[in-house]
């Protein structure tokens, strides 16, 4: 009846190298599919959009604790089965270069090259302590209205 | 076309205060926006639900094993990461507390002020042995044909 | 409007019991209401598909080492809570048991015989390299697109 795009919006909200693939390679496959699609990245699902530097801020004690044991960007996750302290990361990422699968950080950039909408959850860095300048570039940065928004006007809805 | 309100559904299945927080916040959210919203606490997800004072009740053995190991109530719950034998949620509600975001059982008491229907899933308090007494006030009680008529008339629908 | 069913399209991702059973209860559920029903099995969720008995295949030593630590079918799986080494899962199926709920296997059987549309992902078999002899019988096999098509015609769409 309208010609508006159908439209997907994925919560993200843990931080499993497994989970985090799995909403990628969804939101990838909408996007191929001439879909709006946003993710929008809350409590863990965040440390996936870390820089893999280490940034310099100022932050209390609180914040600075969870900056140092949360992990830094997509390519530092750990596994939600069998992370073997590291070494189920490893396995999979051998697998997946052997397949030709894309690894995490090719499939966020390939996100942002077509168009899915990547929003950084803005009560959850404030929570975190975590700032802009942590964060890769590209990124909307909303609260849970927008969440809603987008959400409201989505028949495809997920919490990963 | 029609004046109905938008549905939101929700099936809390987690037992974990971060997956209950972010779930709340969003129910309560989408009530704010005049959306109609119902949680479905099922499986671990009706430990928040508990009383947190310790309720008489006749139960069989293993009714009083998992009576006794799962959490009493909102404010007992662990994270479902970094939990550290509870130091995380220490963390989470003092960080949570600075910042001036409402605790789990304060987002429970604004939800329940708001309308949203917080339904108990009767098979899982018959499997678990729960008794009602043994829950907060002002609940639904239904089984999973009362989650799906909400969940049909809902395209916002989540599984957390 | 028109004739066509509702539909329910369900990932499931995790290959924890409990999980797998709220998502079959679901599905089932769905399916008795009348709804078209698919279960998009990825990632762990594949393991619940796995043939009890150990099949002989072909593979590198990465996909024997991933076949090898995950859990062969149905009956084999532990809880996301309270497994304790394995006890969790024996209580669990003790108590449903006792209380007349299905156990997962057969849960399975009964999805299919509601014409429940189980799908194992192409491309996690791929990666984990599982091949269709390892798993039971009746399945359908497709990859991301196929589900993306059965999500955009539900409204109730689910990650679990």
């Amino acid at each position: 009846m309208t010609d508006q795009k159908e439209r997907s919006t994925i919560v993200l909200f843990s931080g499993d190298l497994d989970k985090a693939i799995a909403a990628y390679i969804i939101a990838n496959g909408a996007a191929a599919y001439d879909r709006e699609v946003t993710i929008f990245h809350t409590f863990w699902g965040l440390n996936l959009l870390r820089k893999n530097e280490l940034v310099q801020t100022k932050k209390g004690f609180l914040e600075k604790m969870f900056g140092k044991m949360m992990p830094r960007g997509a390519d530092k996750m750990g596994l939600s089965k069998m992370n073997f302290g590291g070494m189920g990361p490893k396995m999979i990422k051998r697998v997946m270069n052997k397949h030709n699968v894309q690894t995490l950080p090719q499939l966020v950039d390939m996100a942002q090259e077509q168009g899915v909408k990547l929003v950084a959850c803005t009560m959850t860095m404030d929570l975190l302590g975590l700032k802009e300048d942590e964060l890769i570039d590209g990124l909307d940065y909303a609260g849970v209205a927008a969440y809603l928004a987008d959400a409201e006007q989505s028949n495809h809805n997920l919490f990963i």
